[in-house]
């Protein structure tokens, strides 16, 4: 297929890489700045070496990129909450125009999942939005061919951040602050951690996995949040005693939305390290299903990415 | 869609009960001794108690069943090895005309996944088996949408009797001999017990698995098996020592298939119990997958063609 990404920092970068072993050809190419359109396939390479030395891709924009001759676009631009633009636009544009899109922003689907599905019914092209829940954890597809009717809840660990916290916390005894600072020097968290840490992350993705669950409805401001900031080592320790730990768990039904510090056994499921996720998925007759994988990083969101192509293939 | 069911044992029935909250109407049924033929639905709660009563279910024949109208064939009569008969013939049948199948057959899959496919090449009907391994796991379909090309190899405990009789070695310390008695009595293990506990059904899984990663080219005799038979208390013991259990596992890649018992420690994900199962796909970027859920039973069975059911409708 020919791609258009849209936004080329980690996710981004990584699906151009990849994208020619999975048989597909990038024809356009754009990150805040500037866009290169090459309809008979963009030198990878010399994109990736424009960005590291801060050099603009081409001299096109994002409208000529979404205006160029591609069968799907990959939107990989940074997450806002609120009117989540700009990528509820890019969004729009390209599926108005009959193209399919992957996305791996949770902004458009956790805050405008109505808007995006009635644009959707009314045009030619497909959305799909796996990468925008735990990485390369095939949680949406899931639910997809079990029929959301079958689902009764969705249970996870879905923020990396707030596991290398509370890892660290648990096994070192160290406070939240100073860990916050280790992982911030790390870059495992933003300097504003709020995001991760605040339990934001965390109630988007459960967003989105509600919508699904409910055919739309919810947004951020229906989420119950609490985030990992007053976690103490006392708490910890508590816990510790009773063969116990803390994970910040996040769950998804049809009534709403919940974000908490849980305890969870300590050889449990739910007490998944670092960047690893978890989504329990409570079927019907199914039973009770543990999807575990890498949440983050640009090689499991690329393969999320990469899944929702084939899917759009078949 | 209109669907006909070939094999009305615990999946069969379960499929047949489950059929119309899914959004499918039931339009032939068989056993192995007769047939009911019924294009506007059959009676589901009347055919469930003829099967108790040991009643025929009508006065059709399977050759009756396989030339009605209907859209799907869900194929899940019992898994033979060697010539995979008759299940192989019925779902050879059912492709020619046209028709799509959903099977939950292991044993077409697993020793005649070529023929199959080139059946499946020259027809218009599609084929889907994601209940022959793992039962509700979505396990083939996540191979699928990955696309094999980016498996490495995939590790998995996938079978429940073996469990069992494994755990309840471990937790009493019971001899092989007096665990597999109980099992028998409790209707977990069969009277030859040699296809679970000898790993050919695991192994069976695991062929199937290997034909997904190569595109075929294997069976059952290309696989190394070693079941549990062996598997002393002395070994269970020593393991225990070191936080450890035992458990059969089985291994697919594109170089073939290995199934024997192995050391996992207490805690790890591979640990699982009684009926759950866990597939361990190794991805190229996408990290590692643990997918964990009940690996047999009607229901988690019936919830896997349903899901194949729902990916033939998009």
């Amino acid at each position: 297929m020919k791609i258009a990404i849209a936004g080329f920092g980690s996710v981004g970068q990584t699906v151009a890489r990849l994208a020619h072993q999975n048989g597909h050809s990038v024809v356009a190419l754009a990150d805040s700045k500037s866009a290169i359109i090459d309809s008979s396939g963009i030198d990878i390479n010399a994109a990736l070496s424009s960005k590291k030395k801060k050099l603009p891709l081409g001299d096109g924009s994002m409208s000529d990129l979404l205006e160029s001759d591609y069968d799907v676009l990959i939107e990989a631009t940074p997450t806002f909450i609120g009117d989540a633009e700009p990528a509820f636009n890019y969004i729009k544009t390209a599926l108005e125009m009959g193209h399919d899109v992957v996305t791996a922003n949770k902004g458009p689907m956790a805050e405008r999942y109505d808007e995006i599905q009635n644009i959707c019914n009314g045009c030619n092209g497909s959305l799909r939005f796996e990468a925008t829940v735990g990485g390369a954890i095939p949680i949406i597809s899931t639910i997809e061919d079990m029929d959301p009717q079958n689902i009764i809840s969705i249970r996870g660990v879905l923020n990396g951040t707030s596991n290398f916290i509370l890892e660290r916390m648990d096994a070192k005894s160290l406070s939240y602050d100073h860990v916050l600072l280790e992982a911030q020097d790390l870059g495992v968290a933003e300097t504003d951690p709020s995001f991760d840490v605040g339990g934001i992350d965390t109630a988007l993705k459960c967003v989105i996995l509600s919508n699904i669950l409910s055919d739309g409805g919810f947004s951020l401001s229906d989420a119950k949040i609490e985030g990992i900031e007053h976690i103490s080592n006392h708490a910890l320790d508590l816990a510790k005693k009773e063969s116990h730990t803390i994970r910040l768990i996040g769950e998804s039904t049809r009534d709403g939305i919940h974000v908490s510090p849980k305890l969870v056994p300590k050889n449990d499921v739910f007490a998944v390290r670092g960047t690893q996720n978890i989504a329990q998925i409570n079927t019907k007759n199914g039973g009770i299903l543990d999807l575990i994988g890498p949440g983050a990083g640009g090689g499991p969101t690329a393969a999320a990415i990469f899944a929702d192509l084939k899917r759009l293939q078949v």
